[in-house]
Protein backbone atom coordinates (compact mmCIF):
# COMPACT_ATOMS: atom_id res chain seq x y z
CA UNK A 1 0.00 0.00 0.00
CA UNK A 2 1.29 3.46 -1.29
CA UNK A 3 1.17 5.95 1.76
CA UNK A 4 -0.14 9.08 0.35
CA UNK A 5 -1.95 9.87 -3.19
CA UNK A 6 -2.91 13.65 -3.60
CA UNK A 7 -5.52 14.80 -5.70
CA UNK A 8 -5.74 18.23 -7.45
CA UNK A 9 -9.16 18.81 -8.66
CA UNK A 10 -11.56 17.27 -7.03
CA UNK A 11 -14.96 16.96 -9.57
CA UNK A 12 -16.27 14.24 -11.32
CA UNK A 13 -13.38 12.09 -12.18
CA UNK A 14 -11.32 13.19 -9.26
CA UNK A 15 -13.72 12.65 -6.72
CA UNK A 16 -14.40 9.21 -8.42
CA UNK A 17 -11.30 8.51 -8.15
CA UNK A 18 -10.45 9.06 -4.26
CA UNK A 19 -13.68 6.80 -3.59
CA UNK A 20 -12.15 4.17 -5.28
CA UNK A 21 -8.64 4.33 -4.09
CA UNK A 22 -10.82 4.75 -0.57
CA UNK A 23 -12.45 1.21 -1.28
CA UNK A 24 -9.59 -0.59 -2.14
CA UNK A 25 -6.95 1.06 0.07
CA UNK A 26 -4.69 1.68 -2.18
CA UNK A 27 -3.13 4.41 -0.05
CA UNK A 28 -2.99 5.21 3.81
CA UNK A 29 -4.04 8.61 2.88
CA UNK A 30 -5.94 10.00 -0.23
CA UNK A 31 -5.29 14.08 0.30
CA UNK A 32 -7.43 16.45 -2.06
CA UNK A 33 -6.25 20.08 -3.14
CA UNK A 34 -8.55 22.63 -5.23
CA UNK A 35 -9.73 26.05 -5.75
CA UNK A 36 -13.20 25.57 -3.67
CA UNK A 37 -12.97 24.49 -0.16
CA UNK A 38 -16.55 24.50 0.11
CA UNK A 39 -16.33 21.16 -2.18
CA UNK A 40 -13.03 20.10 -0.93
CA UNK A 41 -14.69 20.31 3.06
CA UNK A 42 -17.74 18.65 1.78
CA UNK A 43 -15.12 15.54 0.13
CA UNK A 44 -13.74 15.48 3.86
CA UNK A 45 -16.85 15.46 5.46
CA UNK A 46 -18.34 12.45 3.21
CA UNK A 47 -15.34 10.51 3.24
CA UNK A 48 -14.17 10.98 -0.66
CA UNK A 49 -11.01 12.03 0.76
CA UNK A 50 -8.79 11.82 4.14
CA UNK A 51 -7.80 15.19 3.85
CA UNK A 52 -8.08 18.37 1.99
CA UNK A 53 -5.14 21.54 2.19
CA UNK A 54 -5.94 24.50 0.33
CA UNK A 55 -2.30 25.06 -0.18
CA UNK A 56 -0.96 23.29 -3.40
CA UNK A 57 2.40 21.92 -2.41
CA UNK A 58 1.06 21.42 1.11
CA UNK A 59 -1.24 19.06 -0.44
CA UNK A 60 1.46 17.26 -2.20
CA UNK A 61 4.11 17.34 0.23
CA UNK A 62 4.85 13.38 0.97
CA UNK A 63 3.03 12.64 -2.19
CA UNK A 64 3.54 8.57 -3.50
CA UNK A 65 1.30 9.76 -6.45
CA UNK A 66 -0.09 13.06 -7.64
CA UNK A 67 -2.97 13.16 -9.91
CA UNK A 68 -3.73 16.12 -11.86
CA UNK A 69 -7.45 16.23 -12.47
CA UNK A 70 -8.33 19.75 -13.98
CA UNK A 71 -9.24 20.70 -17.13
CA UNK A 72 -5.58 21.07 -19.57
CA UNK A 73 -5.88 24.74 -19.59
CA UNK A 74 -4.94 24.44 -16.35
CA UNK A 75 -1.88 21.61 -16.46
CA UNK A 76 0.67 24.20 -16.84
CA UNK A 77 -0.10 26.14 -13.83
CA UNK A 78 -0.36 23.08 -11.70
CA UNK A 79 2.80 21.13 -12.97
CA UNK A 80 4.56 24.87 -12.21
CA UNK A 81 2.50 24.90 -8.89
CA UNK A 82 3.58 21.62 -7.35
CA UNK A 83 7.50 21.84 -8.39
CA UNK A 84 8.30 22.72 -4.84
CA UNK A 85 6.91 19.56 -3.13
CA UNK A 86 8.25 17.13 -5.57
CA UNK A 87 11.06 14.82 -4.59
CA UNK A 88 13.33 11.88 -6.78
CA UNK A 89 10.38 9.45 -6.67
CA UNK A 90 7.25 11.49 -6.86
CA UNK A 91 4.71 10.27 -9.89
CA UNK A 92 2.97 12.28 -11.48
CA UNK A 93 0.15 11.37 -13.59
CA UNK A 94 -2.80 13.67 -14.62
CA UNK A 95 -6.81 12.73 -16.31
CA UNK A 96 -6.65 15.27 -19.33
CA UNK A 97 -8.22 14.05 -22.37
CA UNK A 98 -5.73 15.40 -24.82
CA UNK A 99 -2.38 14.34 -23.73
CA UNK A 100 0.13 16.25 -26.46
CA UNK A 101 -1.16 19.44 -24.93
CA UNK A 102 -0.22 17.84 -21.16
CA UNK A 103 3.45 16.57 -22.48
CA UNK A 104 4.01 20.37 -24.07
CA UNK A 105 2.72 21.51 -20.54
CA UNK A 106 5.33 19.51 -18.95
CA UNK A 107 8.30 20.53 -21.24
CA UNK A 108 7.60 24.11 -20.97
CA UNK A 109 7.33 23.71 -16.92
CA UNK A 110 10.41 21.54 -16.61
CA UNK A 111 12.33 21.47 -19.67
CA UNK A 112 13.26 18.09 -18.98
CA UNK A 113 9.82 15.99 -18.81
CA UNK A 114 9.77 14.17 -15.19
CA UNK A 115 11.04 10.44 -15.59
CA UNK A 116 8.34 9.88 -13.15
CA UNK A 117 5.54 11.81 -15.05
CA UNK A 118 2.80 9.17 -16.46
CA UNK A 119 0.40 11.16 -19.03
CA UNK A 120 -3.00 9.06 -18.74
CA UNK A 121 -6.61 9.31 -19.64
CA UNK A 122 -9.46 7.27 -17.90
CA UNK A 123 -12.21 7.01 -20.37
CA UNK A 124 -15.23 7.44 -18.18
CA UNK A 125 -17.45 10.28 -17.52
CA UNK A 126 -20.82 11.81 -16.86
CA UNK A 127 -22.23 14.81 -18.47
CA UNK A 128 -22.43 15.92 -14.45
CA UNK A 129 -19.71 17.77 -13.05
CA UNK A 130 -18.55 18.33 -9.60
CA UNK A 131 -17.40 15.86 -6.12
CA UNK A 132 -20.92 15.71 -5.25
CA UNK A 133 -21.23 13.65 -8.86
CA UNK A 134 -18.51 11.11 -8.54
CA UNK A 135 -18.83 7.59 -7.40
CA UNK A 136 -16.32 4.72 -6.58
CA UNK A 137 -17.71 2.65 -9.40
CA UNK A 138 -17.11 5.23 -12.05
CA UNK A 139 -14.05 3.76 -13.76
CA UNK A 140 -15.30 -0.33 -13.26
CA UNK A 141 -15.07 -1.98 -16.73
CA UNK A 142 -14.07 1.58 -18.52
CA UNK A 143 -10.74 1.55 -20.38
CA UNK A 144 -7.65 3.94 -19.18
CA UNK A 145 -5.42 4.87 -21.47
CA UNK A 146 -1.61 5.29 -20.47
CA UNK A 147 0.83 7.57 -22.81
CA UNK A 148 4.62 7.56 -21.50
CA UNK A 149 7.20 8.61 -23.10
CA UNK A 150 10.29 7.13 -24.65
CA UNK A 151 12.00 7.86 -20.93
CA UNK A 152 9.21 7.12 -18.44
CA UNK A 153 10.27 5.08 -16.15
CA UNK A 154 8.84 1.40 -15.84
CA UNK A 155 8.00 1.78 -11.97
CA UNK A 156 6.19 5.02 -12.78
CA UNK A 157 4.37 3.14 -15.57
CA UNK A 158 3.62 0.62 -13.27
CA UNK A 159 2.21 2.09 -10.28
CA UNK A 160 -0.07 4.41 -12.59
CA UNK A 161 -1.01 1.12 -14.15
CA UNK A 162 -2.30 -0.44 -10.30
CA UNK A 163 -3.52 2.80 -9.54
CA UNK A 164 -6.40 2.22 -12.13
CA UNK A 165 -7.05 -1.60 -11.73
CA UNK A 166 -7.76 -0.89 -8.41
CA UNK A 167 -10.46 1.37 -9.51
CA UNK A 168 -11.89 -1.82 -11.77
CA UNK A 169 -10.06 -0.42 -14.72
CA UNK A 170 -8.56 -2.17 -17.95
CA UNK A 171 -5.12 -0.14 -18.60
CA UNK A 172 -4.07 0.08 -22.35
CA UNK A 173 -0.88 1.93 -23.45
CA UNK A 174 -0.29 3.52 -26.29
CA UNK A 175 1.61 6.60 -28.19
CA UNK A 176 0.58 10.52 -27.41
CA UNK A 177 -0.48 11.08 -30.81
CA UNK A 178 -2.40 7.95 -32.19
CA UNK A 179 -4.48 8.45 -28.38
CA UNK A 180 -5.17 12.16 -29.60
CA UNK A 181 -6.03 10.69 -32.96
CA UNK A 182 -8.29 8.19 -31.25
CA UNK A 183 -9.91 10.08 -28.79
CA UNK A 184 -10.45 12.98 -31.58
CA UNK A 185 -12.46 10.65 -33.43
CA UNK A 186 -14.38 8.67 -30.62
CA UNK A 187 -15.07 11.29 -28.00
CA UNK A 188 -14.15 14.80 -28.62
CA UNK A 189 -15.95 14.91 -32.35
CA UNK A 190 -19.27 13.61 -30.82
CA UNK A 191 -19.06 16.23 -28.10
CA UNK A 192 -19.01 19.24 -30.86
CA UNK A 193 -21.47 17.47 -32.88
CA UNK A 194 -24.06 17.51 -30.06
CA UNK A 195 -23.54 20.93 -28.68
CA UNK A 196 -23.31 21.94 -32.49
CA UNK A 197 -26.69 20.09 -32.87
CA UNK A 198 -28.37 21.92 -30.04
CA UNK A 199 -26.80 25.50 -30.79
CA UNK A 200 -28.54 25.27 -34.46
CA UNK A 201 -31.65 24.06 -32.65
CA UNK A 202 -31.13 27.04 -30.23
CA UNK A 203 -31.27 29.49 -33.09
CA UNK A 204 -34.29 28.41 -34.63
CA UNK A 205 -37.18 30.67 -34.78
CA UNK A 206 -39.77 28.62 -32.83
CA UNK A 207 -37.01 26.81 -31.14
CA UNK A 208 -38.50 26.64 -27.47
CA UNK A 209 -41.81 25.19 -29.42
CA UNK A 210 -39.05 22.78 -31.09
CA UNK A 211 -37.83 21.78 -27.93
CA UNK A 212 -40.92 20.30 -26.83
CA UNK A 213 -41.11 17.75 -29.21
CA UNK A 214 -37.33 16.52 -28.50
CA UNK A 215 -38.25 12.60 -28.52
CA UNK A 216 -35.53 9.94 -26.92
CA UNK A 217 -33.31 9.61 -29.75
CA UNK A 218 -32.81 13.52 -29.26
CA UNK A 219 -32.10 13.16 -25.66
CA UNK A 220 -29.52 10.12 -25.91
CA UNK A 221 -28.11 12.25 -28.95
CA UNK A 222 -27.49 15.48 -27.13
CA UNK A 223 -26.67 14.12 -23.36
CA UNK A 224 -22.95 14.76 -24.15
CA UNK A 225 -23.93 18.78 -25.20
CA UNK A 226 -24.25 18.93 -21.11
CA UNK A 227 -20.71 18.65 -20.18
CA UNK A 228 -19.10 21.40 -18.79
CA UNK A 229 -18.32 24.02 -20.76
CA UNK A 230 -15.07 24.84 -19.27
CA UNK A 231 -13.65 21.04 -19.56
CA UNK A 232 -14.43 20.70 -23.46
CA UNK A 233 -13.24 24.56 -24.58
CA UNK A 234 -10.22 23.45 -23.45
CA UNK A 235 -10.00 20.17 -25.12
CA UNK A 236 -10.97 21.88 -28.07
CA UNK A 237 -7.83 24.14 -27.63
CA UNK A 238 -5.90 21.33 -26.69
CA UNK A 239 -6.08 18.43 -29.28
CA UNK A 240 -7.08 21.23 -31.87
CA UNK A 241 -4.80 19.72 -34.68
CA UNK A 242 -5.95 15.57 -34.54
CA UNK A 243 -9.85 17.38 -33.74
CA UNK A 244 -9.33 19.88 -37.04
CA UNK A 245 -8.40 16.64 -39.09
CA UNK A 246 -11.86 14.69 -38.17
CA UNK A 247 -14.17 17.40 -38.22
CA UNK A 248 -12.68 18.12 -41.76
CA UNK A 249 -13.70 14.86 -43.21
CA UNK A 250 -16.74 14.81 -40.75
CA UNK A 251 -17.87 17.82 -42.88
CA UNK A 252 -17.06 16.95 -46.33
CA UNK A 253 -19.16 13.26 -45.64
CA UNK A 254 -21.84 15.03 -44.63
CA UNK A 255 -21.67 17.17 -47.63
CA UNK A 256 -21.90 13.79 -49.23
CA UNK A 257 -24.94 12.84 -47.24
CA UNK A 258 -26.68 16.19 -47.90
CA UNK A 259 -25.66 15.55 -51.86
CA UNK A 260 -27.69 12.14 -51.49
CA UNK A 261 -30.72 13.62 -50.05
CA UNK A 262 -30.90 16.89 -52.55
CA UNK A 263 -30.52 14.32 -55.50
CA UNK A 264 -32.98 12.02 -53.78
CA UNK A 265 -30.84 8.78 -53.94
CA UNK A 266 -32.64 6.40 -51.97
CA UNK A 267 -30.07 3.55 -52.69
CA UNK A 268 -26.72 5.47 -51.44
CA UNK A 269 -28.52 6.83 -48.47
CA UNK A 270 -29.59 3.37 -47.54
CA UNK A 271 -26.38 1.87 -48.21
CA UNK A 272 -24.61 4.56 -45.81
CA UNK A 273 -27.35 3.97 -43.70
CA UNK A 274 -27.28 0.35 -43.21
CA UNK A 275 -23.08 0.12 -43.08
CA UNK A 276 -23.00 2.70 -40.40
CA UNK A 277 -25.53 0.61 -38.02
CA UNK A 278 -23.18 -2.66 -39.18
CA UNK A 279 -20.61 -0.83 -37.57
CA UNK A 280 -22.37 0.79 -34.84
CA UNK A 281 -23.96 -2.81 -33.73
CA UNK A 282 -20.45 -4.46 -33.71
CA UNK A 283 -18.89 -2.29 -31.98
CA UNK A 284 -21.81 -2.60 -29.33
CA UNK A 285 -21.44 -6.23 -29.29
CA UNK A 286 -17.89 -6.00 -28.74
CA UNK A 287 -18.04 -3.33 -25.92
CA UNK A 288 -20.32 -5.52 -23.99
CA UNK A 289 -18.56 -8.68 -23.98
CA UNK B 1 -65.34 -0.16 -27.49
CA UNK B 2 -64.66 -0.03 -31.26
CA UNK B 3 -65.41 -2.99 -33.53
CA UNK B 4 -62.02 -3.87 -34.86
CA UNK B 5 -58.70 -1.92 -35.65
CA UNK B 6 -56.71 -3.40 -38.49
CA UNK B 7 -52.84 -2.28 -38.25
CA UNK B 8 -50.68 -2.77 -41.61
CA UNK B 9 -47.37 -3.54 -41.12
CA UNK B 10 -46.38 -5.05 -37.61
CA UNK B 11 -43.01 -3.67 -36.68
CA UNK B 12 -42.19 -2.05 -33.42
CA UNK B 13 -44.54 1.02 -33.25
CA UNK B 14 -47.49 -1.21 -35.07
CA UNK B 15 -46.84 -4.10 -32.92
CA UNK B 16 -46.57 -1.42 -29.83
CA UNK B 17 -49.80 0.08 -30.97
CA UNK B 18 -51.35 -3.24 -30.80
CA UNK B 19 -50.60 -4.84 -27.41
CA UNK B 20 -51.48 -1.61 -26.21
CA UNK B 21 -55.13 -1.17 -27.63
CA UNK B 22 -55.19 -5.15 -26.62
CA UNK B 23 -54.50 -3.89 -22.96
CA UNK B 24 -56.84 -1.27 -22.87
CA UNK B 25 -59.58 -3.27 -24.86
CA UNK B 26 -60.07 -0.36 -27.53
CA UNK B 27 -61.82 -2.34 -30.03
CA UNK B 28 -62.94 -6.12 -30.04
CA UNK B 29 -60.93 -7.16 -32.48
CA UNK B 30 -57.14 -6.08 -33.33
CA UNK B 31 -56.23 -7.52 -36.54
CA UNK B 32 -52.60 -7.14 -38.48
CA UNK B 33 -51.60 -8.00 -41.75
CA UNK B 34 -48.01 -7.67 -43.30
CA UNK B 35 -45.60 -9.00 -45.73
CA UNK B 36 -43.86 -12.05 -43.31
CA UNK B 37 -46.09 -14.66 -42.15
CA UNK B 38 -43.82 -15.75 -39.66
CA UNK B 39 -43.89 -12.48 -38.24
CA UNK B 40 -47.96 -12.33 -37.88
CA UNK B 41 -48.40 -16.02 -36.49
CA UNK B 42 -45.57 -15.02 -33.32
CA UNK B 43 -48.07 -11.73 -32.95
CA UNK B 44 -51.19 -13.86 -33.00
CA UNK B 45 -49.33 -16.73 -31.01
CA UNK B 46 -48.28 -13.95 -28.27
CA UNK B 47 -51.16 -12.90 -27.49
CA UNK B 48 -50.12 -9.12 -29.78
CA UNK B 49 -52.71 -9.10 -31.93
CA UNK B 50 -55.97 -11.23 -31.90
CA UNK B 51 -56.20 -12.39 -35.91
CA UNK B 52 -54.27 -11.68 -39.37
CA UNK B 53 -54.62 -12.36 -42.40
CA UNK B 54 -52.05 -11.76 -45.86
CA UNK B 55 -54.63 -10.46 -47.80
CA UNK B 56 -54.62 -6.42 -47.21
CA UNK B 57 -58.73 -6.43 -48.38
CA UNK B 58 -59.63 -9.43 -46.11
CA UNK B 59 -57.91 -8.03 -42.87
CA UNK B 60 -59.38 -4.64 -43.95
CA UNK B 61 -62.80 -5.24 -44.48
CA UNK B 62 -64.82 -4.55 -40.92
CA UNK B 63 -62.09 -2.52 -39.50
CA UNK B 64 -63.58 0.99 -37.83
CA UNK B 65 -60.23 2.07 -38.17
CA UNK B 66 -56.84 1.29 -40.25
CA UNK B 67 -53.65 2.13 -39.07
CA UNK B 68 -50.79 2.56 -41.48
CA UNK B 69 -47.49 1.69 -39.87
CA UNK B 70 -44.94 0.80 -42.68
CA UNK B 71 -42.25 2.81 -43.89
CA UNK B 72 -43.45 6.18 -45.67
CA UNK B 73 -42.63 4.71 -49.09
CA UNK B 74 -44.68 1.76 -48.51
CA UNK B 75 -47.64 4.10 -48.22
CA UNK B 76 -48.72 5.18 -51.18
CA UNK B 77 -48.63 1.10 -51.82
CA UNK B 78 -50.76 0.24 -48.97
CA UNK B 79 -53.47 3.12 -49.32
CA UNK B 80 -54.03 1.87 -53.16
CA UNK B 81 -54.54 -1.78 -52.03
CA UNK B 82 -57.31 -0.85 -48.84
CA UNK B 83 -59.29 0.82 -51.39
CA UNK B 84 -61.39 -1.86 -52.07
CA UNK B 85 -61.99 -2.65 -48.03
CA UNK B 86 -62.87 1.04 -47.31
CA UNK B 87 -66.68 1.72 -46.24
CA UNK B 88 -68.19 5.54 -46.00
CA UNK B 89 -67.14 5.66 -42.31
CA UNK B 90 -63.72 3.76 -42.07
CA UNK B 91 -61.21 5.90 -40.64
CA UNK B 92 -57.94 5.94 -41.77
CA UNK B 93 -54.40 7.08 -40.25
CA UNK B 94 -50.31 6.27 -40.17
CA UNK B 95 -47.81 6.52 -37.81
CA UNK B 96 -45.35 7.99 -40.31
CA UNK B 97 -42.52 9.94 -39.81
CA UNK B 98 -43.11 12.57 -42.35
CA UNK B 99 -46.20 14.04 -43.13
CA UNK B 100 -46.32 15.92 -46.47
CA UNK B 101 -45.51 12.50 -48.19
CA UNK B 102 -48.11 10.66 -46.47
CA UNK B 103 -50.28 13.40 -48.13
CA UNK B 104 -49.46 13.87 -50.98
CA UNK B 105 -49.44 9.98 -51.31
CA UNK B 106 -53.38 9.82 -50.24
CA UNK B 107 -53.91 12.96 -52.57
CA UNK B 108 -52.26 10.52 -55.38
CA UNK B 109 -53.97 7.10 -54.57
CA UNK B 110 -57.36 8.82 -53.84
CA UNK B 111 -57.62 12.32 -55.90
CA UNK B 112 -59.94 13.40 -53.43
CA UNK B 113 -58.11 13.19 -49.82
CA UNK B 114 -61.06 10.92 -47.88
CA UNK B 115 -62.21 13.01 -44.81
CA UNK B 116 -61.99 10.32 -42.48
CA UNK B 117 -58.03 10.15 -42.93
CA UNK B 118 -56.07 11.81 -39.87
CA UNK B 119 -52.23 11.72 -40.43
CA UNK B 120 -50.58 11.05 -37.44
CA UNK B 121 -47.06 10.16 -35.91
CA UNK B 122 -46.32 9.14 -32.45
CA UNK B 123 -43.01 10.23 -31.52
CA UNK B 124 -41.27 7.64 -29.93
CA UNK B 125 -39.52 4.40 -30.59
CA UNK B 126 -36.20 2.50 -30.20
CA UNK B 127 -33.51 1.62 -31.90
CA UNK B 128 -34.58 -1.68 -32.66
CA UNK B 129 -37.16 -2.87 -35.27
CA UNK B 130 -39.63 -5.67 -35.34
CA UNK B 131 -42.33 -7.01 -33.82
CA UNK B 132 -40.90 -8.81 -31.51
CA UNK B 133 -38.98 -5.63 -30.17
CA UNK B 134 -42.64 -3.77 -29.39
CA UNK B 135 -44.05 -3.24 -25.96
CA UNK B 136 -47.29 -1.92 -24.38
CA UNK B 137 -45.54 0.59 -22.61
CA UNK B 138 -43.86 1.99 -26.10
CA UNK B 139 -46.27 5.48 -26.34
CA UNK B 140 -46.51 6.26 -22.49
CA UNK B 141 -45.91 9.57 -21.57
CA UNK B 142 -44.58 10.18 -24.96
CA UNK B 143 -46.03 12.91 -27.39
CA UNK B 144 -48.22 12.31 -30.66
CA UNK B 145 -48.72 14.39 -32.98
CA UNK B 146 -51.81 14.50 -35.30
CA UNK B 147 -51.76 16.73 -38.60
CA UNK B 148 -55.67 16.85 -40.09
CA UNK B 149 -56.37 18.58 -43.03
CA UNK B 150 -59.17 21.24 -43.25
CA UNK B 151 -61.64 19.37 -44.43
CA UNK B 152 -60.97 16.17 -42.12
CA UNK B 153 -63.96 14.95 -40.26
CA UNK B 154 -63.57 16.10 -36.51
CA UNK B 155 -65.21 12.71 -35.44
CA UNK B 156 -62.77 10.59 -37.04
CA UNK B 157 -59.62 12.99 -35.69
CA UNK B 158 -61.23 12.12 -31.77
CA UNK B 159 -61.68 8.69 -32.73
CA UNK B 160 -57.47 8.48 -33.49
CA UNK B 161 -56.74 11.01 -30.54
CA UNK B 162 -58.68 8.56 -28.36
CA UNK B 163 -56.49 5.61 -29.41
CA UNK B 164 -53.44 7.29 -28.99
CA UNK B 165 -54.73 8.65 -25.67
CA UNK B 166 -55.50 5.15 -24.87
CA UNK B 167 -51.90 3.93 -25.12
CA UNK B 168 -50.68 6.46 -22.45
CA UNK B 169 -49.73 9.08 -25.11
CA UNK B 170 -51.13 13.05 -24.96
CA UNK B 171 -51.98 14.27 -28.04
CA UNK B 172 -51.02 17.59 -30.12
CA UNK B 173 -52.72 18.98 -33.01
CA UNK B 174 -50.30 20.90 -35.85
CA UNK B 175 -50.02 21.87 -39.55
CA UNK B 176 -48.70 19.43 -41.89
CA UNK B 177 -45.46 21.33 -42.53
CA UNK B 178 -45.19 22.75 -38.79
CA UNK B 179 -44.87 18.77 -37.95
CA UNK B 180 -42.15 18.39 -40.93
CA UNK B 181 -40.29 21.37 -39.90
CA UNK B 182 -39.86 20.40 -36.19
CA UNK B 183 -39.48 16.57 -36.74
CA UNK B 184 -36.73 17.83 -39.05
CA UNK B 185 -35.07 19.37 -36.19
CA UNK B 186 -35.38 17.08 -33.42
CA UNK B 187 -34.97 13.38 -35.24
CA UNK B 188 -34.26 13.85 -38.77
CA UNK B 189 -31.04 15.36 -38.09
CA UNK B 190 -29.88 14.24 -35.41
CA UNK B 191 -30.22 10.68 -37.19
CA UNK B 192 -28.15 11.53 -39.91
CA UNK B 193 -25.49 13.38 -37.75
CA UNK B 194 -25.70 10.10 -36.11
CA UNK B 195 -25.20 8.01 -39.13
CA UNK B 196 -22.64 10.03 -40.53
CA UNK B 197 -20.61 10.04 -37.59
CA UNK B 198 -20.22 5.94 -37.44
CA UNK B 199 -20.06 6.36 -41.14
CA UNK B 200 -16.37 8.54 -41.08
CA UNK B 201 -15.25 6.48 -38.66
CA UNK B 202 -15.81 3.25 -40.13
CA UNK B 203 -13.81 4.86 -43.18
CA UNK B 204 -10.99 5.77 -41.29
CA UNK B 205 -7.60 3.65 -41.54
CA UNK B 206 -7.44 2.37 -37.97
CA UNK B 207 -11.57 1.98 -37.59
CA UNK B 208 -11.80 -1.05 -35.89
CA UNK B 209 -9.57 0.02 -33.32
CA UNK B 210 -10.68 3.39 -32.94
CA UNK B 211 -14.33 1.61 -32.30
CA UNK B 212 -12.30 -0.25 -29.25
CA UNK B 213 -12.19 2.99 -27.43
CA UNK B 214 -15.83 4.23 -27.95
CA UNK B 215 -16.90 5.13 -24.31
CA UNK B 216 -20.24 6.25 -23.20
CA UNK B 217 -20.78 9.43 -24.89
CA UNK B 218 -20.19 7.72 -28.19
CA UNK B 219 -22.26 4.76 -27.37
CA UNK B 220 -25.55 7.31 -26.45
CA UNK B 221 -24.47 9.59 -29.34
CA UNK B 222 -24.84 6.79 -32.06
CA UNK B 223 -27.77 4.44 -30.54
CA UNK B 224 -29.91 6.20 -33.35
CA UNK B 225 -27.66 4.56 -35.80
CA UNK B 226 -28.44 1.92 -35.12
CA UNK B 227 -32.04 2.64 -36.65
CA UNK B 228 -33.64 0.73 -39.59
CA UNK B 229 -31.80 1.65 -42.93
CA UNK B 230 -34.93 1.59 -45.13
CA UNK B 231 -36.83 3.16 -42.64
CA UNK B 232 -34.55 6.14 -42.67
CA UNK B 233 -34.09 6.10 -46.44
CA UNK B 234 -37.59 6.83 -46.45
CA UNK B 235 -37.63 9.67 -44.29
CA UNK B 236 -34.75 11.36 -45.56
CA UNK B 237 -36.67 11.05 -49.12
CA UNK B 238 -39.93 11.77 -47.99
CA UNK B 239 -39.14 14.66 -45.82
CA UNK B 240 -36.50 15.99 -47.97
CA UNK B 241 -36.93 20.04 -48.31
CA UNK B 242 -36.73 20.53 -44.84
CA UNK B 243 -34.43 18.16 -43.98
CA UNK B 244 -32.37 19.98 -46.23
CA UNK B 245 -33.09 23.55 -44.38
CA UNK B 246 -32.10 22.57 -41.23
CA UNK B 247 -29.12 20.37 -42.52
CA UNK B 248 -27.58 23.18 -44.02
CA UNK B 249 -28.40 25.71 -41.09
CA UNK B 250 -26.18 22.80 -38.95
CA UNK B 251 -23.59 22.48 -41.80
CA UNK B 252 -22.91 26.45 -41.41
CA UNK B 253 -23.01 26.43 -38.15
CA UNK B 254 -20.28 23.28 -38.13
CA UNK B 255 -18.69 25.16 -40.12
CA UNK B 256 -18.50 28.55 -37.64
CA UNK B 257 -17.43 25.98 -34.61
CA UNK B 258 -14.57 24.75 -36.87
CA UNK B 259 -13.47 28.41 -37.56
CA UNK B 260 -13.75 28.86 -33.62
CA UNK B 261 -11.12 25.75 -33.31
CA UNK B 262 -9.06 26.87 -36.27
CA UNK B 263 -8.15 30.17 -34.73
CA UNK B 264 -7.95 28.89 -31.06
CA UNK B 265 -10.98 31.52 -29.78
CA UNK B 266 -11.83 29.98 -26.74
CA UNK B 267 -14.09 32.40 -25.26
CA UNK B 268 -16.50 31.72 -28.18
CA UNK B 269 -16.41 28.01 -27.83
CA UNK B 270 -17.01 28.41 -24.18
CA UNK B 271 -19.92 30.61 -25.13
CA UNK B 272 -21.33 28.47 -27.69
CA UNK B 273 -20.90 24.97 -25.30
CA UNK B 274 -22.68 26.98 -22.43
CA UNK B 275 -25.40 28.27 -24.59
CA UNK B 276 -26.02 24.71 -26.12
CA UNK B 277 -25.39 23.08 -22.52
CA UNK B 278 -28.22 25.57 -20.84
CA UNK B 279 -30.88 24.84 -23.74
CA UNK B 280 -30.25 21.16 -23.15
CA UNK B 281 -30.56 21.33 -19.80
CA UNK B 282 -33.49 23.23 -19.92
CA UNK B 283 -35.40 21.36 -22.35
CA UNK B 284 -34.59 17.93 -20.15
CA UNK B 285 -36.00 19.40 -16.77
CA UNK B 286 -39.28 20.08 -18.95
CA UNK B 287 -39.78 16.86 -20.85
CA UNK B 288 -38.99 15.13 -16.81
CA UNK B 289 -41.93 17.50 -15.63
Amino acid sequence: MLNQVTIIGLGLIGGSLARALKQQQFAARIVATGRDESQLRWAVENGVVDAYAMDIVEACTGADVIVLAVPLGAMATCLQAIKPALQATTIITDVGSAKASVVAAAQQVFEQIPENFVPGHPIAGTEKSGVQASFATLFQNRRVIVTPLTHTQERAVNTVRDMWLATGATVDQMSVEYHDEVLAATSHLPHLLAYGLVDTLVNLDSSEEIFRFAAGGFRDFTRIASSDPVVWRDISLANRDAILEVLARYRHDLDTLAGYIERSEGEALQTLFARAKRARDKCMKQLES
